[in-house]
């Protein structure tokens, strides 16, 4: 058996009942090390097989070699596993080894839910997730859908927005949203939400400071009726309401 | 103390800690009856406050009401209350009321990402949310996302996919997607995510049949690259791994 698992941001708090059910039957945890440590109060003395970066398909072969040959074995990724998570790439691998497998696939709080309840509401009409690294997708094509979600006025969640090797990708791909969308429009960043270091703060797309946003924060822009007021950032659904006196 | 909870799809084993404490904490329990009805196992002898559809603001406001006269109310939205749900309206009304009432967000399992852990891996690659319920957001709005969508090839995600009263968004949504997209997109579809009627089932751009499709369900079509293989509907992330023998 194999449980592929989103744990949510990092507090327990956030995570599912079939989640920590899931972590308590497995034998053995695997995991990028950030993730195995936010779970390490629950793994107790089970074996513990820690991957780096850049190491997931070895580390979703390891996954499956152990579950093929009997063992229960949890793969842990952060938010939700098939978003920008391990579960495509196990199944990849499974259909295409005809692997015996059991798997069963826990669906997690992804990160931009977790940073939109903390920067207020501004997921609430249509949005799109973006990832600005381009290790796997060519620049032109993470550009295009930049450009083609600033057209169709999406609320525009950037995962991976700035690495020390990517220094230059969110002050790219906010420039190319400024075609379309003007400097006032509100954006939010959240920094490792829901664990120690968990910070959040708004702006605009005119006065973004890029300098602070690394590879745990998450960035929302807005679409054209968001707003920030009180400290919150709020997308309208579009509900009627007498205005206050 | 106003709970806004996301209580994921519908089964208990999605929801996070954090939405079972904030129940459980709760005095008096608010929602659209389908939903209280879906936790009513959970809320007890607490009072119990449950709505009809499209009475989103007065429910939103008799759940402020409340926690403004000093109850600790939990109001429930399905999924997560920030997506389509009511975080939005709750936050447009406390801040344009000037209320003073403690309010916390509690995020939960989307839809979406339900309904994919359900079909396999299909939203591994950048992807959108577009409700196709025309109540509160034009149809040439709505359109005009879709057409960018599949420009951008986004997986796209379709909420409220068809009602009643809207039998042919979906089937003019799909019609609008096909001047971009092949015939043979694979498309997934999942009814009651979590709930005893879940069904689960994939089809093509070209071979779907909208008849069975109804507010219950989440539709998932694929980008250039996801495919079908053993029933599981995968979207790859990218990685390039040695082909089988």
């Amino acid at each position: 058996m194999l449980y592929v698992i989103g744990i949510g941001p990092g507090n327990q708090g956030a995570m599912t009942l079939e989640a920590l059910d899931a972590i308590a039957d497995a034998d053995i945890i695997v995991g990028y090390k950030t993730y195995t440590h936010l779970v390490k109060h629950l793994t107790g003395d089970k074996q513990v097989i820690k991957t780096g970066m850049c190491k997931e398909i070895e580390r979703c072969q390891a996954a499956l070699d152990l579950a093929a040959a009997g063992n229960k074995v949890a793969l842990i990724s952060s938010g939700d596993a098939g978003i920008y998570g391990m579960a495509g790439l196990i199944l990849e691998l499974t259909t295409q080894q005809r692997l015996d497998v059991q798997i069963k696939l826990i669906p997690g709080v992804t990160s931009s839910t977790a940073a939109a309840s903390l920067l207020g509401a501004p997921l609430m009409h249509d949005y799109c997730h973006i990832s600005l690294s381009d290790l796997m997708t060519p620049w032109p094509v993470i550009e295009k859908r930049i450009l083609c979600a600033a057209q169709a006025d999406f609320v525009i969640c950037f995962y991976n927005p700035r690495s020390n090797g990517r220094k230059d990708h969110l002050a790219n791909a906010f420039a190319a949203l400024r075609r379309y969308k003007p400097a006032e429009t509100p954006v939010g960043v959240v920094r490792a939400a829901g664990r120690k270091k968990q910070e959040k703060w708004t702006t605009t797309l005119g006065d973004m400071d890029f300098e602070p946003v690394d590879m745990t924060c998450l960035v929302i822009v807005g679409n054209r009726s968001t707003y920030c007021r009180d400290g919150l950032m709020i997308t309208p659904r579009g509900y009627q309401f007498e205005p206050a006196d």
